[in-house]
């Protein structure tokens, strides 16, 4: 089990992250997975030269007994020469995270939340992407009665078992949602158009929206992309003020909605933290992305949002190596801002140490109903 | 009269401000006000757990002889031993606060301009809501006319005694106003129509511009909100470069129009105050809501804006805590950026105290035809 | 020839920047080169009295042998002392710039790429502004068919001796351009309809469309306005994201597409330079406006960009001080955020000097071309 660490946080909980690749990674695929970029990096340039590779150079190598900073080759070499399930292990036992909430959703052979989980020393459970879920069940149906009803089925049961829901709504359609969930017969319709399409990545509106709502009615936190990712995405759409109407709509039905991201709405995000009750947001992925400048940005969340809505992450996909830097970013960044407001007796030391705690795990434990922790 | 401080700022123009409860609040009510929010916090959260709430913590508790960050149950039962009549001076004192700018447009008991002036040892003026004037009027009219007639004469009444004017249309309907006001017929088609539904809330984007165009006739300020506030507000809708249309229809009346709060798009607020004469922005609320962090964001209003064209607010309402905080807040955050700009010899010290007054008085003084101040 | 610079940049390569004024400057003129602002301050204001005109008076008195911060007209004075070529010589030395990239778009007695950076001991370029161009052909034009085939070969002549083309569509139209360029017909009949109505300042959005293709279609990089700018411009209509499908439907053309200035949307063009490998961000115009922060927007730039693909310019315009303050407000900012990164251990120092040399001249040499450098 993970204890706590010298700078005093709790063991944490990574609310948002993704599974691990089990092999030993060549320099370009190690590269591809620093970047949002589907495309190899321009002429002349590399991913390696951003803030997410200088993170990654900077924590990960003393890791694996190098100088931190070491040319990226030395790291490749004696990450080879440990092996990928050693490395694994030791990368993810130096984030100090005791608790792995993992989106399932992507394709590709990813380890899954027990084993993530296991070689960190920590406890995995599974957060269920929607529209994965809307995709499977078209490939098996025969009529959009059909599919709607093994849709509505595929949600409950996951219901069962997941601790949170997650939508890339944003991604298929962008984020503004209407208000107000499609009647059976318009699902029905756009179903229909759908399957006769042949089914596979999901972008109707009124069918995004219709699976938002039967997650909406589980009662389970639903997580929602918003801000940067893939450039398959127009940034615009994915600002989570487009949401207001959304989540004026959902304020009376207990459910929580979780901003992941954010970035660089991120002053946005927790504005609607600030103002409905039931909305949090996630400084993950942003703060891994951001490295140096973390601290600058995380300060930028905690302006608005209330200090009980803000949840860690580290959005770690691929490689080990993302957990080791989403930790290590968060907890600089965090020490680096409260150490700043302290010392300027902006807040009390025991409001700081309170604060942080309620980021690093105990928002966490209290709104994905986790118990009081390891 | 309130006298200069240690920190050479002459006593403060509060451009933006609201009156305050004369009852001791009970710790819900208390927590209430420090909130933009209209619901109860999330459970197991407190909107004591923000910037605005470790301010008041932070500043407060010193006024009534406490240390600060000290328990607020604590400050609260000090708080109802002084009573309210002489919690409000001693807080209202503090603030260090010369001229009061009370929009009266809210509802319920509040300290009017002259008492909440007279509690911290300064004067008051009034600042008139449009949309109020507006809700008055429809109420006693018998017809379109009758309401666009007496419409046009609280106006003009108004503009008599207030020294400025102050519009919500970014609540109502958004920003995105017409360059174009409406033509007669038109204003009294919408007028019909809102009459007809038993008037309430204004919310009719043809209604709202002429209502503004009333205002602009005036030649008084025109205080616009804009950026974040109430959840009765679609963010985005809020941008105050959505005004451009309108700005540069106005730009030749002579009329100036202050874009109020601006969070979080102050950058944009600062970009249209340099680039339009007649454009002002305020920086209150959004200090004071973002706390420990509000030297970064003062920093980021001072990025475009010309220094003769920013203003101190508080926007304080329902607590006299938040006079006190909105002061203390921005005499620091000012403070901070000043000493880091004339440290690293970026600008000279002569500048940044000259700087310092116009954004603290001097703008507002010129701004709001206040004479040369006490 | 420029020589490298105590703080171990290379000569910078300034890849965006105007001709410069021969005459010596009154006062007003002076100021109004200070400002984006096409009007005169507002009463009681001055353009001096902002970031930029702060930045003036700290780096522009010591070239000219007089103390940081003086007055501005003791600075003026001297100034007209020197004369205006001596001036100009001194000031663009200065700022230490080895190559000008400079756009010869702007109407106005100045001075060309070769006359400035002989000034500054440097080497020019020409950037050729597209709707210049457009504007100039149709001038001679007698029908839509021979406006646009003068268009298809100016563009083409252009492409022969430019280093880059520029576009302004921001200002005309705004940045939503079309994955799609229109038609032969279509263009026609855009022509038809422009020359029709005595062609002046081209805002038609297909032939807009139309021209920026021909651009894309040499190879050149393709800078594009975004962000703040002259009062000529709805801010919002000016985010980069807008470009996003036009973006997309350029990855594959092999023309990199250079955005100009970017501010306040700074964080959405980083984020499109680190989704696309042929998006590149300019830092210029943003530094030299936000003067005394500078430091924390370029950081902000930082955040996502990859830093091969972020690049400095000045945007100087008019005023050869501006070269110069450009030049010392990005070397202070630069060494500002990457002292503090390196002193906390972030980055490396061989890395960060690495970094500030590709951002100051190594990547516009391998973007535009420019060889190995002087």
């Amino acid at each position: 089990m993970t204890a706590a660490r010298p700078d005093g946080l709790p063991p944490l909980v990574d609310h948002h992250c993704h599974g691990v690749i089990r092999h030993h990674p060549a320099a370009d695929e190690f590269e591809g997975f620093l970047t949002e970029s589907d495309r190899p990096a321009a002429p002349g340039t590399s991913y390696l030269d951003t803030q997410a590779g200088f993170a990654v150079r900077r924590w990960c190598p003393p890791v694996l007994g190098l100088p931190p900073h070491c040319p990226p080759a030395d790291y490749l070499a004696r990450r080879a020469e440990i092996g990928p399930d050693e490395a694994r292990r030791l990368l993810l036992t130096a984030a100090g995270i005791g608790t792995y909430l993992v989106d399932t959703g992507l394709p590709g052979p990813l380890t899954g939340p027990a084993e993530t989980a296991e070689s960190g020393g920590g406890t995995g459970h599974e957060v269920v992407r929607l529209e994965t879920l809307a995709e499977r069940a078209a490939q098996h149906a025969a009529s959009a009665e059909e599919f709607t009803d093994a849709l509505a089925r595929s949600v409950r049961e996951a219901a069962a078992h997941a601790v949170a829901f997650k939508t890339v709504a944003a991604y298929r359609h962008g984020l503004a949602l209407s208000a107000h969930p499609p009647g059976r017969d318009v699902v029905h319709a756009a179903a229909r158009a759908w399957l006769a399409a042949g089914p596979d990545r999901l972008t109707d509106p009124l069918l995004l929206r219709h699976l938002i709502e039967l997650a909406v009615a589980t009662g389970l936190p639903l997580q929602l992309h918003t801000g940067f990712g893939d450039p398959d995405l127009r940034l615009h759409h994915a600002d989570p003020s487009l949401l207001t109407d959304f989540v004026r709509a959902t304020a009376d039905t207990g459910t929580p909605l979780v901003l992941l991201h954010c970035y660089p709405y991120h002053r946005q995000a927790a504005y609607l933290a600030a103002a409905y009750p039931h909305v949090y947001a996630d400084v993950g992925l942003t703060l891994g992305h951001t490295g140096a400048h973390a601290a600058a940005v995380l300060a930028e969340f905690l302006e608005l949002a209330p200090f009980g809505k803000l949840l860690f992450s580290t959005d770690a996909y691929g490689l080990p190596e993302l957990y080791t830097v989403g930790s290590a970013v968060f907890r600089t960044a965090l020490r680096t801002v409260l150490d700043d407001w302290t010392h300027h007796g902006a807040w009390s030391y025991e409001d700081a140490a309170r604060v942080a705690a309620l980021i690093a795990a105990g928002n966490a434990r209290r709104l994905y109903g986790l118990g009081d922790g390891p």
